[in-house]
């Protein structure tokens, strides 16, 4: 297998005068530098522009192959590569990314192969891939991308600049907002897991709620979001949701919160704004987070938390055999704090008879 | 965004008279009050109709705007709104829901762009959505609805009136069985996770079992359940599967358990009846859990249980600085015990050979 | 519903003497014995043959109706029925079943249905299943099979003998090795998880790496693995990943590991090969972990480990009423230590005291 062969096609050049004229920063050495491809410092080739964003990387600033680089002011002398300097070279970087990195466009119009109800609406410039299925009365505004095998189903709407990736669902009355992103194999507005114990026998309870989604909004592959049982589900604007990651029913996220991969926000939780989220962590149903909330990887969250701040929860890891003593040692907690308390008793009460 | 204009269609009215004719429970107030949807007490807007299924919401029982409520008995002084008095408000608003939001009837036939084998058995009423595909000696019974995108493979047999949603992928040779919902992403009958190591290389041991799925079954937005190694797996009458639940090969559910999502359950695990289990946990391989156990969520079983009750072990959460002193607490667990038995020691010591 | 029905179909009957003089081992009892498929000691129906590797079976040896049985040489006493004594016995079944199921054979050819870009190049006995769309500029190797509904993103390259189940997704350029098999709601190459914080909003970083897959590497269902930021996600030969396992971008996974259901690796981590990873784990960002390395399911991996082993860090469960009691000692543990020291200093002072 050849590899590189494939790489994505190389973009049109542009020199380090040009892009601080876009973004800002300042230019040292030659600002004629022409930089048609990102690249990391490590693995740079000729013609690439980096950027360093932690220290730790400082030594591959020495060695790096780039053309160019990003840097801080506190790293500015430390290379004597043509360099921009600014206050966020991550942040930088992105933009230069996205300047050199332009998406590629789709095709617009709708597939020979797709099928569009004919009371479905599709605004201009909008693209629908091979297979697609866009239900009764669906909208989908300007410029959106609505990709192979994607499934929009009756009533749902759909923002302008929008982009599904293939075999996405989108189901029934759904709103999604404009520029959001969904990757593939995401599955918006399935029914919650709304279900009432009758005797024996679960009853299932209709969810009739919708799931909305906000502006600016990016959906991870095979990330699941529920429909509410009876009110909606609320994404707000700027939310960035990783991999699958389950979002249950009446779940309300607040605007420019970001959540890692594989976790699962139960029923009814209310997130709050600017919250930060770590992969595998749970959040019970029925609980509110406050804005600025950082939650660490693999933490389940039981009880609401009215102030900012970052919780853990996660258990630590031993080589196995330690391991197991430790776990022992764990379901024998309580009674060791009563020895404890025992040996205090003991040590005070002679103390205590002393004349 | 203009959020609500496309809400889903309101439904026939029906007076409580109505309902009480169906369903049982006393009406109190006016027994000709028309209600036509349903809703929470928060939201309720005229002419619907809501429940009261726990105390903490009794303060909304004053304030909505509701048309009618369903409440307990013991609740049922507490308003002057006409209502609905039953043993069990939550079930029986299900009941009310499902009368209110019949579900969509989906268009029977088959559509045009799906790809149905000629081999394969559609009963009456079957309807097959757009792209979906039925493969050869598939049988489908009455009423059952086959989503768009859908790939059922060869051999496999469907129910009456099952539904499965888009894009659910179901393998050659597996048996779903009546009035089963399936949501989009599903995959049944993927090849269970078998390998045989040999040397230092993996071989791959053919998965010949199938999946085997009751009546009354729902399974939930892109879960995964795999065919048996060489037995199949089982999932009983009437157990519900929330989303992105992973079922491994050979296990096998008991009826009427609901589990709900991000768990996983690895194979061969036998699941009794009635079981509850929690989001995000984990049930070990070869294991055997009795009727009528409940699983916190985030708990990860490990052995056998052969009585019913419920088992956590989802670590407590803390502010991340208290954390990190606890998790080295716990790495040294072991030796504070060690301390606690010297202290011990040495307190029994002199005090045995005091004269 | 008549279960058994539509098992999957058999196959052509084998002796032992020609099994042995295929896969080696010691024939005991009548060579001439005909098997026709495999089954487990438990359900085996006439004709079949079976396996013990696991000695807690052999009651299930004396009391089968398997027609001949695979064992090792310490069990092969235990029984009188034909046998194939062996080193391996569960090697050696996977051998015995890939001869006794051979994987149907897809029909070669491209579906009437399908979508494939004229610039798309498709070897000899290439398979494309109905409603599958392959864009612009894709490879497919001799004998590959792309299921139904698939998506292969432009420039993307597939090896030979490679098989895509149904609704897998592939995006544009990456690359898949031969003798592939990747299962139904996978995820290739869905954009990394990569936001840089500007002020209070999330800017995108492109992800411009790919996925490269090596060889003879298996892929669960609904498993997703990201894009590299900038450069690739690898994966090498012979990993085995189980269903729904999230891979970050620029994850690079070592030759022949293995990683069970549910698990989530984050972003640039780095596993060695020859490792074997349990359920519901997790393997933190940008740690490197050695050859060779055990993790135990339900397991959270915070820092590197340079040095084989096995490692565990799951939380030990309780009857709900215990847990609770020790997830509040838990909280309080850094306080016993230091009440643990105070009995020491208290102890050992006096005793210093003394005269």
């Amino acid at each position: 297998m050849a590899l590189g062969k494939n790489r994505v096609r190389l973009q049109q050049a542009h020199t380090l005068r040009d892009i601080a004229g876009r973004f800002g920063g300042k230019v040292m050495g030659d600002p004629g530098t022409r930089v048609h491809r990102v690249a990391t410092l490590e693995n740079a080739p000729a013609g690439a522009i980096a950027f360093l964003a932690n220290e730790r990387y400082l030594p591959q600033l020495k060695s790096t192959r780039a053309a160019a680089v990003i840097v801080s002011e506190a790293a500015s002398g430390a290379t004597t590569l043509p360099r921009i300097v600014c206050d966020n070279p991550y942040a930088y970087f992105a933009r230069v990314s996205v300047l050199l990195n332009p998406p590629t466009p789709a095709r617009t119009g709708v597939h020979r192969t797709a099928v569009v109800d004919r009371s479905a609406a599709l605004a201009a410039g909008v693209s629908v891939g091979p297979h697609a299925v866009i239900g009764p009365r669906v909208k989908v505004g300007a410029g959106s991308v609505i990709g192979a095998g994607c499934v929009v189903g009756e009533d749902a709407a759909i923002g302008a600049g929008t982009r599904l990736f293939p075999n996405v669902t989108v189901y029934h009355a759904c709103v999604i907002g404009d520029r959001v992103t969904v990757h593939s194999g995401a599955v918006i507005g399935a029914d919650g897991f709304g279900i009432a114990l009758e005797g024996e026998r679960w009853l299932k309870v209709p969810q009739i709620g919708r799931v909305i989604i906000g502006n600016d909004v990016e959906i991870g592959a095979n990330t699941t979001i529920d429909r509410g049982a009876i009110d909606d589900t609320v994404i707000e604007d700027g939310v960035k949701l990783d991999n699958q990651i389950q979002v249950a029913h009446n779940v309300h996220i607040g605007a420019h919160t970001a959540i890692a991969a594989c976790t699962g926000i139960a029923g009814s939780a209310r997130i709050g704004r600017f919250c930060r989220i770590g992969g595998h962590s749970g959040i019970a149903g029925h609980i509110t987070l406050a804005d600025r909330v950082e939650i660490s990887a693999h933490t389940i969250i039981t009880r609401s938390l009215d102030q900012p701040g970052t919780y853990t929860g996660a258990y630590p890891f031993e080589p196995n055999a330690k391991w197991r003593r430790t776990a022992v040692s764990i379901r024998h907690l309580t009674e060791l704090i009563e020895r404890v308390r025992a040996l205090e008793k003991k040590q005070s009460g002679p103390e205590r008879s002393e004349p």
